[in-house]
């Protein structure tokens, strides 16, 4: 940390300002400049706050030199993690696509989508059985029901199953359904969620909030790891901007960003990072050539009857051509995909 | 509702899009122009989700006409929503002030923080018992010892008391010792969170979302309202954009929307809405000459030892200067003011 | 500044960066800490372009500590800087309203409306001969006609004049007939135009860009002032932010941080920062409790029938009834108001 | 055009819009709500500012039913628009890239660099002779000294030439040394360097401003082809949003949306967009699989002294192994490379 006094500090405000560093475990080196003086603060303080600082007598502003989080980044653990489900392995050198609706409607179809995206390539299936919307009038999702025709799904296809969990009372229950607990992004702070989901031996799929800095999401994994649940796959969905010509803004670039700074996978959401089917196949391309680990994609069977995203949403056809639309950019970046 | 069809929509998809909002009930107009058809939908149908219009074969987009809230706007409701917290009325011609410190750490300070707020013309206490913090490594708060410092000092000051509640777990405890619920800016869309506290016969402080907009936060305070508890007070406390040189902007024209958009009393967080108590004075004369029902002020007797948030903390001092400078810009704009 | 090596910087470059430094000048000051090393560059070199060295191998970020602006800041000069046009003082104990059309339409209906601003209080007639338009088929302004109007209504009110420049090579014939220069925000960082109104002895009133950081339209002032015109009166005028229940958003809060870090007068339009005449009155009220020197408030007298920007014009009448409602709240911060 | 009338609209309210509307050559149409009226407006009026309906007593807001651009739009040019430069094809089944330095600094290493990013495959050379810069302080560019230097490196090397203009008083010079025009963000809606632009016979490459939508964009490419100039490549270059892990933010989905919308090609800026080298080939794959139409990026022989820009420059050798990686995903898309 680099303490930045103001040009007009005095010279027993700089040494109160030391004096309380080396209190709390610093040591300090001052650098008297020809307007300002810095005192650097040396010491991995990370768990102290320390913001208070910016607030002494004479202090103009706080420059931190290490990043917030440790177990989210590199500095302890180099290797990229690689999430388990099963025998699919997410991080490593396959891109895995998890698809499926928004929502969960209704049992017979919900099965012949699974079916449909399994056969197009998908190795996990996505559904909504607790739906956070923006209205309390819109159709909140069918719970516990829900989460039964999911796993009914699970045994006539194989595939692996990915849902939301949007209250810490519910953790448990939906993780004994499902093999990945999302977060969503409007949960992305949610800290008593994060601190649950935690607590349990599931991976989980932590979406970015839709004003979150990719430190702050970062911060939010470092929440759940701090409780000893280290599984985690970024998702980035889409970020909010003044544009209105998508539903969202996706930061593609957050992918090297994430790459540079964190050991944990990462994957996109084009769905509702656009919240348009016509613009999910060239994201689903540019998202896979710029790095991600995989991707997660809404595919309906009748979009235009969905309870909720239908215009995000692909039918299984659609998404059928756009497996093999992905498959060769996959290649093209020597990667490997179940297409 | 408007639906815009694409410039070769065929008769058929259009007639497909009629039959189809007939069938929900709706009465339609269809306006053929030069390049599109439009077709007018008729009905109030803010109970259906209708997004899924944007995906039927033809149509290009869609015009909401109606507000997607009911309760919270003024509609039904014309008259301004007054909350009453013991004699104390929120929403009418006085202005009132909330102050204290971001969270509760220690019993002696709080309470003689609470004396001078008081005695500086404050109206109500605030301090944090469960707060959430962006770095798990950060101070959470004493819990429900907090609750029961707060209560002590609504004991010694008679200062009716609000405090922030995160864990739909916790609302019970938390509503059996404070006088008003708050909802932070982290949760303005934690459904769960918003529902459980709908259920209890208290007022409820709803902070608008880091990037959340004015029609998102008046959903939020549809979601609180359609529980039953209708007793919900704004408060803008900052949203987030490009500019760095305040931890968030405050979206002062948010106080007129509000006022011409919906029923309910708007407060302002001048201190989180800036992040520095520098410019708390200057936003606070603002926000209440731009009609604010009332002001949330960050008050903390060492800011430079405080546990969270010091930067943005005035001292006790400094907050009864301040009260000073408000009251004649209340009495400018024609309210009262309890200084 | 300070510059910041990477944890698994080599000693080779942590000396290179060094060397370089001690070429360029600076004196510098290593500090060695637990897992990065930081050097400290001591010296004023803000004519130096450094961000190279955030190139240099072993570097991982730069942290300036100096601001990058001189003579829009406060270290060569404290004392608020005071523009004078006539004998009208901007920057001083009173508050200033600049009023008037967005469009010179024509002659009549200008010089009537200019009549009735200056009867309500206005000391500046704005109006725009020179019209920057999104779209090239809307009116672009009537050029020197338009000059020659505001020259009679000059002469009928003695209103002094302030009006737009859009292109380099218009400054001088702008300049010779009106009394402040306007640059809008489109064209904040079109450093040609700042240039070339830097080179004349006219007060500039310099719009913040739509999504400029309040540094660089401080930059911006700089630009100008090194050419030598230090009279600029700066003038928030809304950001651009994902909200979309204003055409912009007014940041307030850029009031009290340029009168920390600059020496120069601040205006605020409320008129296109909020884009709706509705909203125009609580936001002129804010900014002058919140500190702002002056107002630049669009009237016309018949704002249904205006080529430009009706929708946030206020009728003469309505003007007059504000400047009524904004003489109390002047009075209430200790200033002075022609009403 | 949809006029939506507020709830307590009167009916004379309503005739007087309705009689306006027929008064400017639209068709009316209304449609009598439950809670609302609307007025479908029918015609084509692009050229009409009608904004002002919206201050019409009784009037709650406009919808526009058709987009503001006609020339840049779909509607009368279906087909994409294919910019030839020499026996260049932009727009077109080929893959383009331009590379070179931020700004041309001297002649000798300019040359290098030209004859370098040739052999690796680009196609046109860019560099800069007329700087905009944040600062006053900073190099400005060469001038017209930077032009000959440039078409040295054209003779030498064959490549085409591409250069930005930053003041209407250059376009003729300009215009006469280099073979594309580049229109810089920040000048994106200096609209009378585009009117100027507009009047040569000169492909245009028009970069997207900072914080505007693509809707402006496209109104940006208007003004340039309302005066008879329609070679126009946009190009994509980074956003404004609150992230700072990136100087900007690449909208990737501009691509898609464009795509869409216009008939324009467009090009990406990694270089710009990212802000830094290392995440200049993860964007560059990402927009190429996207569906872009060529590539703009910084080559520098020596980043660490580059006067401008250097920590987003690649070197020589980085960029020919990057035009290596990115050739696969080109034919992964089913597209030409010329690598």
């Amino acid at each position: 940390m680099i303490i930045v006094m103001s040009p007009n500090a005095t010279k027993e405000q700089i040494e109160s300002v030391e004096k309380k560093l080396t209190e709390l475990g610093f040591k300090t080196h001052t650098i008297v400049g020809e307007y300002k003086t810095v005192i650097g603060a040396i010491g991995d303080k990370r768990h102290l706050d320390t913001q208070f600082f910016s607030t002494l007598p004479g202090v103009e502003s706080l420059v931190p030199i290490m990043k917030p989080y440790k177990l989210a980044g590199k500095e302890l653990k180099k290797e990229p993690t690689i999430v388990e489900v099963g025998d699919i392995k997410i991080g490593g050198d396959e891109v895995i696509v998890i698809a499926g609706p928004c929502a969960i409607e209704e049992e017979k179809s919900f099965i012949e989508t699974a079916v449909k995206v399994k056969e197009a390539g998908a190795k996990l299936l996505r559904g909504g059985a607790f739906k956070p919307r923006t209205s309390p009038y819109s159709f909140q999702g069918l719970a516990e029901d829900g989460l039964k025709i999911m796993s009914e799904a699970r045994e006539v296809t194989g595939l692996k199953l990915v849902t939301e969990v949007v209250d810490p009372r519910d953790v448990e229950l939906v993780a004994s359904y499902v093999d990945i607990l999302q977060i969503g992004a409007r949960n992305m702070q949610n800290f008593r969620l994060l601190k649950e989901v935690g607590m349990y031996n599931k991976p989980v799929l932590l979406k970015r909030g839709l004003s979150a800095t990719i430190e702050e999401w970062l911060m939010a994994a470092e929440y759940i790891m701090a409780e000893g649940n280290h599984q985690i796959i970024l998702c980035e969905r889409g970020i909010r901007t003044f544009e209105t010509a998508t539903r969202n803004t996706i930061d593609m670039s957050a992918i090297p960003v994430i790459k540079e700074n964190s050991h944990l996978p990462i994957f996109v959401d084009p769905s509702h990072g656009t919240g348009s089917w016509k613009y999910v196949p060239a994201m689903s391309k540019a998202a896979v050539a710029a790095g991600a680990d995989g991707l997660i994609i809404e595919v309906h069977h009748d979009p235009a009857n969905a309870l909720s995203d239908g215009p995000q949403s692909l039918k299984p056809e659609k998404f059928s051509e756009l497996m093999q639309e992905i498959a060769p950019v996959v290649r093209a970046v020597g990667k490997k995909f179940n297409v």
